[in-house]
């Protein structure tokens, strides 16, 4: 019973506690926690189980120099894009692709098409299947105290391209992985004053979609 | 430590227990641990700190039968698209919409555009970012022994119209939550023999996509 009331916390707290890092040691990840991490991720639920989940792992340092480039010049072609906030935007740490312990892509496999089971209407179900792996392996990373940033600043492309991607095939996530000092203690886009989060309540309807208050709806009946 | 070590462990069982639910016993579920689950989707990272999921708690039954209309509507759909799958995937037990103890629908919000950081190259990094919370709260309800299935059978226009959405939000996800008699002990759709299930090892690759065996690739260095 103690052990099921741990194992509980243990899910809230990961899900809690994880967090988007950007500030890695370089110490390498064990390869026994690098196979947990991604078997992690393998046990995501996908539509129609047609696992279109893809990853590469980076090994080699000039590849890894590459796509840090792809990493910048996105990060300056999007700081243009922001106009007014370009200062501040640059200003922030958004990858830690050079310093982290393991990088890793994830990309959408090729040939989704043929796939259609719980994809005729809503096809970009594979990309969500996908982002539930990363997030299973996002969680496990927690739970190893383990820190991971998904970076998406780059030129898909481009990015395809420098991995030898088959036509079809999508890269969607730069993954930086690696144990960290600390983690933050709540987003960093809050931290840094980016972003506010806003709280469930704002986001929570009831029947129907009300773009008024709606404080407190998820325990009280329909309007 | 052992305290530790039983919230570590409880994440991967969490991870590798957690199955796209279709069977329901139809108990609500308690207000106090729908909250729970709902504040962990909320806790999920998002591209920029956008937060673009918005749920809608169905709790009027005339609503519920309708959105089953809707997903028995495109289960023929597809059906009639899967050709000679037809009949096969008219046996399966696609959803559990009108049996569940809770009918949520995730979705994204409108006005999406005007977030650029992470999206200039991936905009669908907002579905992302929302897929990454369903799966926050599918793993939290399978910590807490309760079941969800995520149905994307539906027009999304259609369902959109039901709820009152405003332009430029997208429905995408029809998620049954409920007790249930028993977790399926493998996928579904394993089980019923509709796909296989492919091993990591087949979806790994090291510096460059190979599609020759990718075998054991995880633990070895670059080819």
């Amino acid at each position: 019973m103690y052990r099921a009331i741990a194992e509980r916390a243990g899910v809230y707290r990961a899900i809690a506690e994880r967090r988007d890092m950007r500030h890695f040691k370089s110490d390498p990840i064990d390869t026994a926690t690098l196979e947990r991490l991604l078997n992690a991720a393998h046990c995501a639920p996908s539509v129609g189980l047609m696992q279109p989940w893809r990853f590469i792992r980076v090994t080699d340092r000039a590849l890894r120099e590459q796509i840090h480039r792809l990493v910048e010049e996105e990060r300056h072609r999007t700081a243009e894009a922001l106009g007014e906030r370009h200062d501040e935007f640059m200003r922030l740490k958004v990858q830690g692709v050079l310093e982290c312990g393991e990088l890793l892509i994830a990309a959408l496999c090729e040939g989704r098409e043929q796939h259609i089971f719980g994809r005729r209407t809503l096809p970009e179900m594979d990309l969500a299947s996908v982002s539930c792996a990363i997030q299973n392996l996002w969680l496990a990373a927690r739970a190893e105290g383990i820190g991971m940033g998904w970076v998406s600043l780059f030129d898909p492309l481009a990015l395809a391209q420098l991995l030898h991607m088959p036509d079809g095939s999508l890269p969607i996530a730069v993954l930086c992985l690696g144990h960290v000092e600390a983690f933050y203690p709540g987003p960093m886009l809050e931290l840094t004053g980016w972003a506010k989060v806003r709280p469930l309540s704002e986001l929570m309807f009831v029947d129907r979609w009300d773009n008024g208050a709606a404080q407190n709806r998820t325990t009280t009946s329909a309007p």
